[in-house]
């Protein structure tokens, strides 16, 4: 197949194009840098860019969403509109663009994360960005055209991002980054639709 | 208790107003037209101005919530944002901006719906907005100064709505409205935090 990945240069991106190329997938790459194609994907100009230059695709993978991470007293509206912005309407306009460009039985496999159900302080607009998400992604399953599917990929913190969260996910179980890699590839190469897969 | 009651002239916020005033609360109420106070929600400056007018109140009930139903190929990106501000970010503001005038052990009890989980054709952003709040919800509970609280309810469609929705919800359980109202008294006067109640 061909993909579009985007946030490719990431823990998780370079994990998922790894895995996807091992696969014999043909991979183009999206990010702000260093990647095939310039996207940045809260910019929906950028987006429709984006699609112009790829041309049609049988997938798109995201791995990118950023999101402001705040304790709760200090978050300000921006903080809330940015986070929304950067993780939920960024996929959801990968999706709402894609929806007569991504061929017929494609997928679009998007990023959330552990926080839509297990909070932890400074996380609050992470989890309404997964949360968001997660229930778009259950909504959007039952109006895509042209048989096209999407899902949802939501881990717990990476065993190679613990040196940089061990704080704030204290305790947390955390996991390979190559066991999220794999639900991409299940999303992709799979059938289901309207899944979010945990990875936990 | 004094508890501010957003929403207070639709189906729902007529029950709950019912409930609360029945129980013996002083209500004061707020919405666009028709209730003791002005507000619209969605713009969070007036949000301030209801807050600064209302002074400290026990519990903010939200019972309003505006998005866009629209079919997934004809929402623009002015729908997703409508959708985010009307619901999620609105009701995110009534909390962030009650953070330090919401009294010590009080609460905010927030709407959703079942959409979160259960999505049907056009409800693709109140799906995600639903989705957006409840994450919330659960965040924000672990950083509340004070001893306060915060809960979601997230009904089905009411008995009383399915006149107008019930193609829309075609074979759901409807359930009363005053099932949904009582949802908002077990909030207010219960002392859990961080919990979406499900009244389906």
């Amino acid at each position: 197949m061909k993909i579009l990945l985007i946030g490719a240069n990431g823990t998780l991106g370079r994990a998922v194009h790894a895995v996807l190329s091992r696969r014999g997938h043909e991979v183009v790459t999206a990010s702000r840098k260093d990647s095939d194609l310039y996207v940045d994907i809260t910019d929906p100009a950028s987006i429709g860019a984006l699609y112009e230059r790829v041309g049609t695709v049988d997938a798109v993978a995201c791995a990118a969403g950023p999101v402001p991470w705040r304790p709760l007293a200090e978050l300000d509206l921006r903080d809330v509109r940015d986070g929304l912005d950067g993780k939920a309407v960024s996929q959801i306009e990968l999706v709402r663009q894609g929806l007569h460009r991504v061929a017929e039985d494609g997928s679009y496999t998007l990023i959330t994360g552990i926080l839509a159900r297990e909070p932890i302080r400074t996380g609050a607009v992470a989890s309404l960005a997964n949360g968001a998400v997660e229930a778009f992604v259950r909504a959007a399953a039952i109006e895509l055209p042209g048989r096209q599917r999407i899902n949802a990929v939501s881990p717990t913190v990476f065993e190679e991002s613990l040196a940089e969260y061990d704080a704030v996910f204290a305790g947390f179980d955390a996991v390979p980054v190559d066991r999220a890699a794999a639900a991409y590839v299940r999303s992709i190469e799979g059938h289901q639709t309207g899944q979010v897969y945990r990875v936990e």
